[in-house]
């Protein structure tokens, strides 16, 4: 089937004023905040605009401050062309893609800091990361005054900060969580795969297989999180090439820590592959 | 005349639906963002309102966030009654009167703030004070989706500030600045003027005697900003009751210290008199 193609705006003023005409004859609109470098992961967010929005917009934005000194923004995959592709072949209408100085003028001075939640987890290595992704979100909300919002599950952290930072901020936006891809091996897909070298690649399964661990056991009536994290510690710790950063055991809402799991269950964990930084997470609903 | 009484709605989503009709109807929505106990200088941001817009949204929210310890959040003054009578007066149509509650949720997080421009002349001595105002004022925006929002030049280091962060955060609304109201004598209008005994009321006067001291100079020639701030000093000084707290002249964009006079230059003061905290300002277009 032939779909059209995804058009690619540059400007802030012409995607507002698209989506903003689109608001006005009362259309829904979908966005999808995105770094570009599409998988199915990305595709599947798209799907889900395409079938809940009248009009979809994909931003697709390498942001520069979510990147910390010494990260990877130099070596982020990029392809344009192939991603314009990917996007026109699920029904995308706009690819909104902005330069850096489109989106930062000079003396650029503002930020939306989302306190607490920003400087744990990932957020402890990753200095400066979350409030570089606040800022650029509520920008991206400004700019595409959508309805609604799709982030993938995948970012659990990120999800749980932006949901927070929408709802203090009183943005008019309803964030829409979207269940992660894997590979056939269990891998979450992220477009930092491609850093990976053959060995890594395969020794990369054991993040999905550590989750897969924690719900046998919470499956099995466990519910403590200090036993469920030496459990997972130990799968990991059957692949030499995987560095643990950290596992995190906490609630879904605030990432507040907990020691007996109970409720909306966040397990998350992130860990060093080779040049790749790589997350993954699953959500348990605990009765 | 008569005019048909202000309407006061307390819920956000109520009064963000109210303008989303309208905007939905085609209509211009203007939003007067103000801590309520209104004076001559409110209603001259109503009026301007009133004229640009087909509907009228004023906002009446004494901001805790903005307050620092020791200020005068408690003894602010408040007079609902009152106000809702001088605002239907110029015809407004809706005023947003929230509770804290409303505005701060249980474990409210997030900030927004303008870096640089917010720790110096009044932020040196009001710490948190413009976070707290870039904050809620985010929040009104999104709260109350207007094309134009009405602000005070007399709060002029507030209005650099709110352009900046509705500029770096690309939010459509347009920021317009209403000159400020003065007495017959010059003080210029505050709340605050409230907290003034009659021998502090008369030296006050000081704050606008300086500022026109500094126009008569740059109006003779005057560049030097040394100069300039050295002789408001001394129009201040033979009131005894005024203390200076800064004198500042510099640019009205990013507020960066003058040493020469050149381009839009901003006159600044801040001085306590008594209990009050008081502040003024000119702007000066030189060639």
């Amino acid at each position: 089937m032939e779909t059209p193609n995804a058009e690619i705006v540059s400007e802030k003023a012409r995607i507002r004023r698209i989506v903003e005409e689109a608001r006005a004859a009362g259309w829904t609109v979908g966005l999808v905040p995105t770094m570009g470098y599409f998988h199915e992961g990305h595709l599947d967010l798209m799907r889900l605009a395409r079938a809940e929005c009248d009009l979809v917009v994909v931003t697709l934005f390498v942001n520069p401050t979510q990147f910390g000194e010494g990260e990877d923004l130099a070596a982020y995959p990029r392809d344009l062309e192939r991603d314009s592709r990917m996007a026109s072949s699920v029904g995308v209408d706009y690819i909104f893609h902005p330069g850096a100085r489109e989106m930062y003028q000079e003396g650029f001075a503002t930020h939306v800091e989302v306190e607490g939640l920003s400087r744990i987890m990932c957020g402890a290595s990753r200095e400066g990361h979350f409030r570089g992704v606040t800022t650029v979100v509520a920008k991206l909300f400004n700019i595409v005054p959508a309805q609604r919002a799709y982030f993938g599950q995948k970012d659990a952290q990120q999800l749980v900060i932006i949901r927070k930072m929408a709802a203090d901020l009183d943005f008019a936006i309803e964030i829409v969580a979207v269940a992660t891809r894997r590979e056939d091996d269990g891998l979450a897909m992220s477009s930092r795969n491609t850093y990976l070298a053959p060995d890594e690649r395969a020794q990369a399964v054991a993040l999905n297989q550590a989750l897969e661990r924690a719900q046998e056991l919470v499956d099995g009536g466990e519910r403590g999180a200090d036993r469920v994290a030496a459990a997972m510690e130990e799968v990991i710790n059957a692949y030499p090439l995987v560095n643990i950063e950290y596992i995190a055991i906490c609630d879904n809402i605030l990432l507040r820590p907990l020691e007996e799991l109970s409720g909306g269950v966040l397990v998350a964990l992130a860990a060093r592959v080779g040049k790749a930084r790589l997350i993954d997470n699953r959500v348990l609903e605990i009765e």
